[in-house]
């Protein structure tokens, strides 16, 4: 049976791989790789670094290209599916090069389970009929690079905490829950919340143009806004993270 | 000045350590331990062994009484938090035996960001007037390690997922979320929940002894409870964690 690892490669910094996930990047015949263009090159590059640094066998490296997707599309769930299908028909071409006994891989920042699609295209491959095991190698998240990077808490004592979207905190503050932490903001939506909210933020999390910011959302929403403007525009693309804590 | 690291030694299975904690690890002095007596002897054991096989040069270990505290206490927060100045105190005499130059550690499960009390410890002997650095090195979590052992997303496409105790899921199903990801639950509180939801539960995750369930709360949490009784009375502990799914 044909197997494919789905490895979590962590946050931005190559130390953050686990000594499960060198051991794993070691047994790998194909690393499948879906390029999105020359925009995060960055990300490319330190991917192919980690290769080069631990994988001592030969393997292949197979390219797909990551179909493109509507960013501020009118229905989040019905474009993401789409583009999700249209992937999974790339992925299909890439798994059809993986012979039988060998291991194919996909290394995926952060950790695979959180706002990560891959698993989902391998669980549509499947509902297709094509024939696979798949393993998972967890990793750390870009919410818990984050809470290093600040040296906070991801949760007060005994209370909840709610991992959640850009897009979804632009509807309003969750209930229930005094602790936000937001992945895929492109917008800025912290600058609509509670002005005395304290917000710990973070960009390029473990890499060495790391940013980190933290203050009352009043105080720190401005230069968030400019510093994420001034960094995208210098290295063509961002990443971040942020924890929203009302106290 | 003395510098104090809290590292991220993940979920249980040796293998989730970083290369950033294992390098990390190499430039202790003196390893903290809160010896809370031998009923999680395997987890200490197992905390040892990380040291024998990462740590080349020589090392102290300086262990304190992890203070007891009431498992099941009428006020939650003011118990915890009794309990945590308690264990400052006990920290505060560990962190007198290191020197002005010297580098200490805690070695935290999963990452100590998420339900640990570490840095809010190392905040009150801050707040007390002590003098030392912080550095956190993130680790892989439980809920990464359930995920990639179920090999299941922890959120839906787009949506948000909340963190909570079982204490708070036995108040009642979270708003504004269909998935819930459980830590520290004592008492089964999946089982009062809409038992068509759908639990991925694991325990001992990362480890030999890791067991794994998925299914309708309805078809399964008899037999979770089952396991889990039979497990704790066998191995003198439990640790579990879970996710729970309403689709």
């Amino acid at each position: 049976m044909r197997k494919i690892l789905v490895i979590g490669i962590g946050a931005g910094n190559p130390d953050h791989l686990t000594l499960q996930a060198v051991k794993a990047l070691q047994t790998v015949d194909v690393f499948f790789v879906l390029d999105k263009g020359a925009v995060k090159q960055e990300l490319v590059d330190l991917r192919q670094s980690i290769l080069a640094d631990h994988v001592t066998g030969p393997y292949r490296v197979l390219e797909g290209r990551d179909p493109d997707r509507d960013r501020t599309p009118d229905n989040y769930v019905q474009t993401i599916e789409a583009w999700r299908r249209d992937r999974a028909d790339v992925c299909a071409g890439l798994l059809a090069e993986l012979a039988d006994d060998e291991v194919g891989a996909f290394l995926v920042w952060g950790d695979p389970s959180l706002y990560d699609s891959t698993l989902a295209i391998l669980d549509d491959l499947l509902a297709r009929g094509l024939e696979f095991e798949v393993e998972v190698i967890p990793g750390v998240t870009s919410v818990a690079a984050l809470t290093a990077g600040h040296r906070v808490a991801l949760n007060q004592v005994g209370k909840p905490v709610q991992i959640t979207t850009g897009r979804r905190l632009a509807e309003g503050w969750p209930a229930d829950v005094d602790d936000v932490a937001v992945m895929l903001d492109a917008k800025c939506s912290f600058e609509g919340v509670d002005q005395d909210t304290w917000i710990y933020w973070g960009a390029y999390l473990g890499m060495p143009d790391e940013i980190l910011v933290s203050g009352r959302v009043g105080e720190v929403a401005a230069e968030i806004r400019a510093l994420r403007e001034e960094a995208r525009a210098r290295k063509g693309w961002i990443m971040d993270t942020y924890l929203l804590r009302r106290t």
